[in-house]
């Protein structure tokens, strides 16, 4: 879902990166830093919030739990209410985070409908940024 | 959002790849692709649609356009109402291919909580399964 | 080796982009495609440099047979004597592309070191652009 | 490099994955991970030796610097004499890993060259576990 919205981000015109992949660069105070993990325990997700909080970077974070190794490390932004990879949740019967990974794709594509509006970007300009090898 | 439904087949005990990742193995008779693209004009995956059709595999294709080039080589068993890259709809006002991914995403998942319910699988199988190294 | 290629010329200052990455913008006019097969008949190689070249990008093609599809779409800048999955080569006992991704890892890495040496970065240039999240 | 070991270990017939790609299952007892950081303060590498090391697997670590983070988590197997992001080498000239890259490149190809000698697997049945679809 954070690959759909870094997608979406540069087609809007803004510098985007997903980490980990290959010529994402250094990151820098003034980066800011997007994370979800449903259950706030992935290692990887945990990991990467506090190297990037130790850089300087500005951070939002998204997940489930706040009582969760990601929580102590840095208090959820937006908490979303949904089973995990370690519990089951009232809020659906769905297994694992796929409540969670729904509402992500949701609450990330509400935020880029507001700021490409905001821009009066339109449809055209964003598909002119869309990547033409594919 | 075919990177999601990959990792919930793995998840309920299926063999399950992502064309163009590392251990990906050659397809063959017998194997089920699916496919999606909202314009139906994505060439690596009109390309990935032919070449699997020739080598005899089982395609499930998804798409917001009938009238394409995928449509061309397979008439998708899924059409979604949606904006694409080349053109706007009436179905949202949301840009590009945003809403045919959240469909795709809830379709996705709706197949996975049915297949999973049948299976009797649960919660805890799957978390079983969920990658321990992330 | 593509993939090492771009870091590499992503910490030496470049702008530089994996096709098929998320965040990979539009090719353009004035861009540089690089492209590399060993057979000549990867599919996606072939159509992703046969794109490339309809929206104006500058090429560079590198492969073990110049008789081939892709041969046919440009003849390649650099033939590296190499066994392929359709053919074997007197030049290494090594099965498929071995020899030829070892050849390419070191031809870019020739490049980037005559690349680096001429802008008189040095390893601690380097290191900054390195990513920090990993 | 890791990736290019993990296609070429499919390609002679063992169960490979990458950690990290979508359908990567679980790592359990009697696997075995193989690791590699020329500093050896990668810290996503470090962390999934540490996880995978509690999780019962076998472990291969390969590194230019056994007084590490990670050499201290698991002696290297294999140590490679090269620079690294933290520190230049005797080695050569060329940049941060370059050199570290290089051999493992080699070193891998070797053992799979090895590998499908004994088990007389030649070019034809490589190939045809091939990716299909690329």
């Amino acid at each position: 879902m954070l690959k759909a919205l870094a997608m979406r981000l540069m087609q809007i015109g803004l510098d985007a990166y997903v980490v980990g992949e290959t010529t994402t660069p250094s990151v820098e105070k003034g980066d800011l830093l997007i994370a979800a993990s449903a259950s706030g325990e992935t290692s990887s997700v945990c990991m990467t919030v506090q190297s990037a909080k130790k850089q300087g970077a500005d951070l939002v974070v998204i997940s489930a739990s706040s009582e969760s190794t990601l929580g102590k490390i840095q208090t959820p932004d937006i908490t979303i209410s949904s089973a995990t990879k370690f519990s089951t949740s009232d809020a659906s019967i769905q297994p694992l985070g796929s409540l969670f990974e729904q509402m992500l794709l949701i609450v990330f594509d509400a935020a880029i409908l507001e700021m490409s509006q905001e821009d009066k970007g339109s449809n055209d300009d964003m598909a002119k940024r869309h990547a033409s090898l594919e």
